[in-house]
């Protein structure tokens, strides 16, 4: 079975957008040691799964010429991944290696999950990342906190119905201040 | 000048508090190394500082037999420390070393923190927290996460009028999953 994990970045007080969607914020103090993971994380292979907002935010900036050149690897990177689709509105899609997913995502998400092929990672996408940890789909959630507090915006796991417990599976701090927090359901 | 100081649990999904108020998810899974930061935690002075509706809470808890049975030391530091309410509306405490303060908070605090003594521990009371970190009285947040996703409740600085940059002094792991991380403003 494949693994679906999502990975977020979120502020110290847990928002994942501020007020209107803003993403401003996920600062990008580089530290050595910080820049050497993220390119890591970066290299492995994944199938990136998405909502339509979050897609049509990400496919405006990295096919751009800007996105190549602030950040080359992680551009490369999103525009030769499958990305994944979840969406009843969009009906195309000019982003290259783009799958567009229609039915019931719970349902399509399970047979994802069957299919073989590189571990699925949802970006950003909050209300998804709930509906599959609601559905005993999601196997991981990796947040990557940010030192600023943002006051209001959109939390993870928004309006899930049942207390979800999760055990840390390991932590890493960034001399930059970031802080790596990586969870699974608890078993 | 008295350090001001705030100590929250929070849920990884960024709560202090679940919905309804809920506080029943700040999980006690002990493990040595935890109880051990815990009982250091709890041993030196602090002036205990709460809004009246976290107040409330705490002094039908504290000095209850329930608790001296259940958690001696936090018990026993809990009713000795000097606790001091922000608060309008209420006029008169019951429980024992109490000082009401009903004057505008910001200035109260500026005069708190002026006077010699411990240092001044926000717990819980989420929007003393916002106010006096808008003020720019806030000199540490300590947060202690519990390993689960509570899906809605209150966030801290909810409502802050601007993003507040912060810097990360210290992060610890713990076996139990709990993690604390320890933020100040950034200077």
């Amino acid at each position: 079975m494949r693994k679906l994990q999502a990975f977020l970045h979120i502020s110290a007080d847990g928002y994942f957008t501020g007020p209107g969607g803003d993403l401003s914020w996920t600062r990008h103090d580089q530290d050595p040691e910080y820049k050497q993971w993220a390119d890591e994380n970066t290299r492995g292979e994944s199938t990136l799964v998405f909502g339509r907002t979050t897609y049509q935010m990400m496919a405006s900036f990295w096919p751009s010429p800007m996105a190549h050149e602030r950040e080359p690897a992680m551009a490369q990177k999103m525009n030769a991944s499958t990305k994944v689709v979840f969406t009843r509105s969009l009906s195309e899609a000019t982003w290259n290696n783009t799958v567009l997913v229609q039915g019931d995502a719970i349902e399509e998400m399970q047979k994802l999950k069957q299919q073989p092929g590189a571990t699925l990672t949802i970006l950003g996408s909050g209300s998804l990342v709930r509906q599959f940890a609601e559905a005993g789909l999601l196997d991981e959630v990796q947040l990557l906190i940010t030192p600023i507090a943002l006051g209001g915006g959109r939390t993870l796991f928004e309006g899930i119905k049942k207390k979800l417990d999760l055990d840390l599976v390991s932590s890493r701090t960034f001399k930059n201040g970031k802080v790596l927090l990586v969870y699974k359901p608890a078993s």
